[in-house]
């Protein structure tokens, strides 16, 4: 098997400002993360966060990066442009990148799928169930039938996003909400995948079965063998176009 | 305009053996679907039911038929082999298709999609919300962001069909489920809607919203110009085969 | 039937600068098109040039679009970020939006894709052939089983797109290469089509199948009666959460 | 790394009838296909033929088998129907099924599929290239571009099947024609591609990267870990339905 890096990075702020958060995360969400991925047969994890020097995420560190996972919230504005762009292109060569709960508003997601990626949302400790609407996919292997959430933020459609080359969880909320939880998406040679729960404030990457779909969706999303390929212009391949 | 001729088909059992459903729909199903139809502009709607010569689903009568609406639940196995394989064949020819609620078991649903479309269930009272995933679509025009069921049966996740083209509307139930309520699908050149509600002891047809989209789902269905198709043995458009 | 509201925009540069292509098209390829499209029923048409204040595409010409065409291909960057910015939130809010050959690299069909929208080409008297893989669509109804041009510019696969939602047409050329001619889309509540042919030195819009292409996809992208949709912050519909 | 069972299928007639076909296969299709495969890491390779009891395809045989590769052509309607529904249902509970050239026509694809899979063909060594449409899927890795078959049978749009969940490859023939050659779909659990080349007259399954889209295919179509699903009437996950 072949090994495959892992980068999580995190914004890292709410849980160095607010101490109810640093509670339950507190060397941060891309420790919980990470430290839980550390632990599956043949992954290398490092972490990199919005503060370092280019977010940690420089040209070189996404050339040793087979996949991406993103956490962010209230600084998306502060992620530079030049790292944003960074990011879109090694996706388009075929990184894999999972998108976290409010990484829906990313500068880099919404670049990725071309829509507002807004929805609706509410803290207020509703109950979430994410059922399994694509059984035998791999990313909900090992899964069950849903995944039981006692509190987590409410995030309800409409969610602005293309339609998911492949839908794999729906969520139901207490409070009378669904939500499309689990998308699949390819940009370039890059595979995508959202994933929605993960409020700051609930300790949801603590949950085995969230880890689970966080690595099986590593798995998934690990990019096959580069493919080279040839844009511009171009000699026919039959003598004279064919003719 | 041009006209859209529909046939409502009904199984028309429940109605005339259980008379608390026979107070909701005195005159059948297919009765309060066609009729709310017919209000409708361009629409020339008749009706078929089970017991009728040949299911009322003659050659002719098919011919003659642009989308064919279906509601069974108890009798799917009366339905005889030979007019699925009819309606099988309109459909690949354009006819379009909307399946309605227990609709899911019958042999044409299963046959056209090719596989179990079984699901979850329960006659309980549930509490049931159509939210719209996908707005700007065509069959979910006027409806706003869901439609409110007071009382409906449960039909929940996972439903074995396979993932629709686009995914319309996703149901919420207050015993915890979700569900894929409203799933659009081709086949040949048919266009096939899937529509969730309507269990026979509620009133669900004569909900204005309810309505609504199947008369939306009738004239996205409706065929476009028939397209002929040449198939088999053909010869080279290209001299030798463009070599 | 309601009207339609169509604006053609057009780079308008090469039927400018270059003697063989304004003969083929002397009012500019944009007046080539609207003319065609103002034979058809139901359609009210006006063109817009990115020579003209604002490319043409004001805010108030916008709101009063629902289908916009778009051809450009040598001065993409010429188009003010501004301006990209108000189409894709028209799109978003239903717009339909008929991106045509070249404008594969303009930016605002990238933004909205998501993707790098490169691909193989070839100035070199090909000849195409767009075949129908999806009969029964409404944009090529009435089309037959293919369109013929003796002569076009080649594009040749990889296309980098998202996998389209729909496939419509493949084109074959005889230099040995195909692509992905007719691809749909939506985003937000806007539909979008991409389709391939019409080259500047070609008499490619003056052919009548191509013309009733356009014509379809600008039927099929006109907006539905538009959504309202809620975003943000919401209460719940169920008391204290459903529980 | 998990062992994958493939089992072979072959129809298993042209190679004993016609001796130019016999030179070309000596052992049979299944056989060179299944030579292939065994130098793969991680494949344990059986085969099975139509004339063995119950077509080699006993419940025990599925039962072991976590890939199945279909080859037919003169004889789909000797398939017993209780083999293929049986098949069908192994497909619907997780195994990957690979149906390659005229298996199109077989009792399994259509009833799977849910359409006619009719096409165009011509046995007239066109030339063929398959191109890939989407670099960086599986089924493509290590592939390149496209795929150069010298001589093949043409298989030309229409094709009347379901759109592809993935479209991978696109084939252009020399003879004008182009073809939808790689398609992915889900059935069930279980994954199915529909590759095209392999005409029993061409050597083509003796081609590296044909044998190695195949062997892609497996590891693609190979089930993930089984998934139990509760189907049928079920009670409430919230307190008297929620309410």
């Amino acid at each position: 098997m072949t090994t495959i890096r892992v980068t999580v990075w995190n914004e890292f702020r709410h849980e160095r400002t607010t101490a109810e958060i640093a509670q339950i995360y507190p060397a941060g969400i891309h420790a919980a993360i990470a430290s839980a991925l550390q632990r599956e047969e043949g992954l290398v994890v490092r972490t990199a966060t919005l503060d370092e020097p280019e977010h940690g995420l420089t040209a070189d560190v996404l050339e040793q990066t087979d996949v991406l996972i993103w956490w962010g919230h209230m600084a998306h504005h502060e992620v530079a442009d030049e790292v944003v762009e960074r990011v879109q292109q090694r996706v388009w060569a075929g990184m894999g990148l999972i998108v976290l709960h409010s990484g829906h508003f990313s500068k880099i997601f919404k670049r990725l799928l071309g829509t507002a990626c807004d929805l609706k949302w509410r803290e207020g400790n509703d109950h979430e169930r994410l059922w399994v609407v694509q059984p035998g996919h791999p990313i909900v292997e090992g899964i069950g039938e849903y995944i039981d959430l006692e509190h987590e933020e409410m995030y309800g459609e409409h969610f602005a996003i293309p339609q998911p080359e492949t839908l794999v969880l729906v969520s139901w909320f207490s409070g009378g909400e669904v939500f499309r939880s689990g998308c699949c998406y390819t940009r370039g040679q890059g595979r995508i995948f959202y994933f929605r729960p993960g409020h700051e404030r609930y300790p949801t990457y603590h949950n085995p079965q969230i880890q689970r779909v966080i690595a099986n969706a590593v798995r998934w999303a690990a990019p096959t063998g580069p493919q080279t390929i040839t844009f511009g212009n171009t000699r026919p391949l039959e003598g004279d176009q064919g003719r």
